[in-house]
């Protein structure tokens, strides 16, 4: 049941995993600089490195949140273990409230739970180490899927980080790219270096370098111009919560690039695994959209960039509408408008490369 | 002929100014958190505080660039004078290639200096004077122009800097901010901090928080999701350029702000003296974009934010087309759509507050 340390050298870097009682993880507010894996021993390490951004990622933070509460049943027996393991569901689940991915992986643990007849830690290590599993072969189908419709040589986009890092191992949209990659296909990359907190000039960047890509870092605020000069053939980014409808939640920011991808007739893709479909959500308003600490904003890494005490706002994700999306990659397949048909298809159809129907 | 310092808590602040055989300027690399005044006693290093953004913005840097011919004059005689004066003026010239008021200052101190009875140090301290006053009188009248067209309670997005640290004193867009604020309207500013070099996170808010304006600050990414919230009134930038058919050069992620302020119905208005237009450029093509070096990509404040040398792009300023504008707000008067009509009509009649045809 626990797995070896992931290998130094592996195709894609492992974010989060088990290893000998523990919940190891990859410290991504020290990427790129260092690379420093925490320990975490109780479920509240694990809840703090998801509110600190440790690790981030919709899929990434689903999975740790699961191995967290296989942390809360260790060591315990009967009532205890189920008294500690609903507290701890309920306390991740109210640490980031935009990732659909979270909910669905804490209501799939607490369904394990409440099954169970062999000890509860041994049931839900074995759920959280499916979760992991499926999201590692949800992320290769995207690749699948989505290199399918990159052309040799394209000028691709990509926002905030997708890759491993944002997911188990593999990625989603970033998934994508290495694909292409992979395949001879000459992608190159433009990354938007993604403020406030810069996963796409601390992380992404990080990725691309380990993979080869050839790639330019920009500020997000450059995206337009280089649109207008016609240097952008696609943008591909990943996302945090889809409506049934197709509207997307991603990083703040997102919302700009598809405004400015219409504007200049450039084909905007999402990638993301099915689970990231909310059945609950009709439309993007349904989204709750986490706005955090005003800090992140007026700081960079720890260091002042405002005056003391000057107000901010920390929206951290924004709303895109499913009419400014060409397409969303899935590893069940790829919904083309209408959004809405396009993935009711995918869902009903639709078990994924995870083998489960999201939601269920 | 020598200003004292300027009195601190004056309504405006000065950015350069004479004193003492010296050029005095507000470091602006070290605002917010430090306020020190660089004392420049030779061209050279005027040039440099021009180079290393210690004085930036399209007016302040034409009154620096004068300054400095004057100090280049300085002690110097006959041919030995006019020989420091030309090779200073080609290096400054050099030094920031997008802002036309840059080469327009210069060009004015070299036609006085041509037509120079008294010594030159003289005759070119006069003349950077009154550049320095015509700036100050122009920004007056902008404001006035322009908080005529403010609405009360408008909340209103605004980028990189334009107040008093953009201009000898007063600022273009920020000085009807400013003046809108002081009539009473109610006005509320939002501010984009403008990545890489953050001007609006370290400068306008400064600037915000002296005058006491209502103001929050915002990642560049994060605009386009407010207006689609219908958080933003008005956008009001800006120009280091405008070329005779209305198309804008300013800071890079402006034309974003454009696209954006379309697609959601939003006025977008631009502000700058009358010199600011170059007659010598038709459209957007022929204006010259500065692209600067990677590391203000890749560092925030001294410190990296990406991987050691991956590979960054750094273009300072974008076009935006005329189309996209609502109006340009000069010292002449406001010009309407269509601009290319409006902009000749203003040169034509106009000799705006500073008393002077613009390229004259």
């Amino acid at each position: 049941m626990m797995n070896a340390e992931p290998s130094p050298g592996a195709e894609s870097t492992r974010t989060v995993w088990w290893h000998a009682g523990t919940v190891r993880l990859l410290d991504q507010t020290r990427l790129p600089l260092e690379t420093v894996v925490r320990t975490c021993r109780t479920w509240t390490e694990v809840a703090d490195a998801i509110r600190t951004l440790q690790v981030r990622g919709a899929p990434a933070i689903g999975a740790a949140a699961a191995y967290a509460l296989a942390l809360a049943a260790q060591g315990r027996e009967g009532v205890e273990a189920r008294a500690a393991v609903e507290e701890a569901a309920a306390a991740l689940a109210a640490s980031r409230p935009t990732a659909v991915n979270l909910r669905g992986a804490l209501q799939r643990m607490l369904q394990a739970a409440r099954g169970a007849v062999e000890p509860l830690a041994v049931v839900l290590l074995r759920e959280a180490e499916a979760i992991a599993a499926e999201d590692v072969r949800a992320n290769q189908a995207i690749a699948e899927h989505g290199a399918a419709l990159i052309h040799p040589g394209e000028r691709i986009l990509t926002y905030c980080n997708t890759g491993s890092l944002a997911t188990v191992a593999g990625g989603t949209a970033y998934g994508i790219l290495r694909r292409a990659h992979a395949l001879g296909r000459g992608v190159q990359v433009i990354v938007c270096e993604t403020r406030p907190v810069l996963q796409g000039a601390r992380l992404t960047t990080w990725e691309l370098q380990r993979d080869g890509i050839p790639a330019t870092l920009i500020t997000d605020n450059a995206a337009g111009h280089l649109m207008a000069r016609g240097e952008v053939d696609r943008v591909l980014v990943g996302a945090d919560r889809i409506a049934r409808n197709g509207d997307v939640a991603n990083k703040i920011g997102t919302y700009t690039l598809a405004v400015l991808a219409r504007a200049h007739e450039i084909p905007f893709l999402v990638a993301a695994p099915l689970t990231t479909v909310d059945p609950a959500a009709p439309d993007g308003g349904a989204i709750p959209l986490e706005e955090r600490g005003p800090d992140e904003v007026t700081q960079v890494a720890g260091r002042p960039i405002a005056p003391p005490g000057f107000p901010a706002r920390n929206i951290a994700f924004d709303i895109t509408p499913h009419h400014l999306i060409a397409a969303i990659v899935t590893d069940a397949g790829i919904a083309q408008p209408p959004l809405a048909r396009g993935l009711e298809a995918l869902l009903a159809s639709g078990v994924g490369a995870s083998g489960r129907r999201p939601g269920a």
